[in-house]
């Protein structure tokens, strides 16, 4: 059995808003870089399997904040991975501050597609559980997995070309501009007050570059729903809970 | 006389286009958070300046580039303000790899204002100079000034709503998404081959949270030229110049 393992960050600058907080979208960005970084040097990344012609594919993630921690805040990010089955892997992350006080708390749902026929593979493959095996962690996640989240009503919806700072080395959209996309449709007194709150976000469906992406929003009751469509065909949803 | 300050710098994953290597827009944003940082370290930073109600205003910038490192690729960013007069001062920086080999020369020029009446502080007053003068280095820019730069006759115009991502504190919209909403005009094929470019911006007018921008793209001969309007005022003029 592996151990967590931990990496120190620090609120930068450009991750804050106009509250002088790092946003949402800063800090989940900061988790899903140390998934990269984590799997790269115990490697399982991206790297490595890109020379199978093998990738990671983010399915579902659940975020959690109590707070947002303020510019030039330095913090800490600590990963395991739970667990794994055939179509389904499980990466967990604590978000901290200096004094060792949890403040975050995310858990990400992945799967290996082969890039050729964008299919998932097999994890309880030998040759891929005996690499991949070894580095479980037998700790639960630290808070309920991500919901499966249904359509939307939107009320509102607007639209946006995919554009080239919006996507990465696939050119596909990235999962930052996605989060920043859905929380724009907010109004900003969302934002003002440090509220605690709860994201679960579901990835169905890539966008592309030159695409036109359809963001739609509905109000509802204690939540804010996002629905992210290209061409008719759901490729994002989003549930934000204020706690 | 002072010295120049070093800065150590890595290229994260989200600082990367489809390239696989760092966007313009984020190298430039590196370079501004230095500027940051290396002014609140010798106490005349934004957080310092503001309790007297004043704030460092950024009004031109050129940026070269001789290529763009690859993701995870250690460089370091270094900084000194080569003069001041009564209206501006400047700020220069190369930026340069783990050899040593400068790839990037930058020239900023930022006026200090009076947050109340939004007019420039003469920096030759005694108690300021005081305070900044002895933070010079007796080094000039590493390159040719930024240039003033004129209207254009735009090509294509497309219009956008400023957002709660694109704000920073003050809720006007941050420089790195100017340099992004410009750069997301040109056609991917610009940034397909990794080649020297040199970047003029003019900031004019701030551009705030709910007001609606008119981005402007001319190419003309070997140069892409940009203008963000809003109101019918021009905000930010850009001419990118490709080597």
């Amino acid at each position: 059995m592996a151990e967590k393992t931990h990496y120190a960050y620090r609120v930068d600058p450009q991750w804050v808003d106009f509250t002088m907080r790092a946003s949402v979208a800063a800090l989940t960005n900061a988790v899903l870089s140390v998934a990269g970084v984590d799997a790269q040097r115990k490697g399982f990344g991206t790297d490595t399997l890109n020379k199978e012609n093998f990738s990671w594919v983010l399915l579902r993630m659940a975020v959690e904040f109590d707070h947002r921690p303020e510019q030039y805040t330095d913090f800490s990010i600590t990963t395991w991975v739970s667990d794994y089955g055939r179509m389904m892997s499980t990466r967990n992350f604590t978000v901290q501050d200096n004094e060792g006080k949890i403040f975050g708390r995310v858990v990400t749902q992945w799967c290996m597609i082969d890039l050729t026929t964008r299919r998932p593979i097999d994890l309880t493959t030998p040759t891929i559980a005996e690499n991949y095996g070894k580095y479980l962690v037998e700790c639960p996640s630290p808070t309920e997995a991500p919901k499966r989240l249904g359509a939307i009503d939107a009320q509102v919806k607007v639209v946006r070309d995919v554009v080239y700072s919006d996507i990465d080395f696939n050119r596909h959209v990235n999962t930052l501009r996605y989060l920043e996309m859905m929380l724009d449709r907010l109004p900003l007194e969302r934002f003002e007050q440090d509220r605690p709150l709860r994201l679960d976000v579901n990835f169905q469906h890539e966008c592309r570059y030159g695409q036109t992406l359809e963001i739609g929003y509905e109000e509802r009751e204690e939540c804010d729903l996002f629905e992210i469509s290209s061409e008719g065909t759901a490729a994002v949803r989003a549930r934000l809970e204020w706690r």
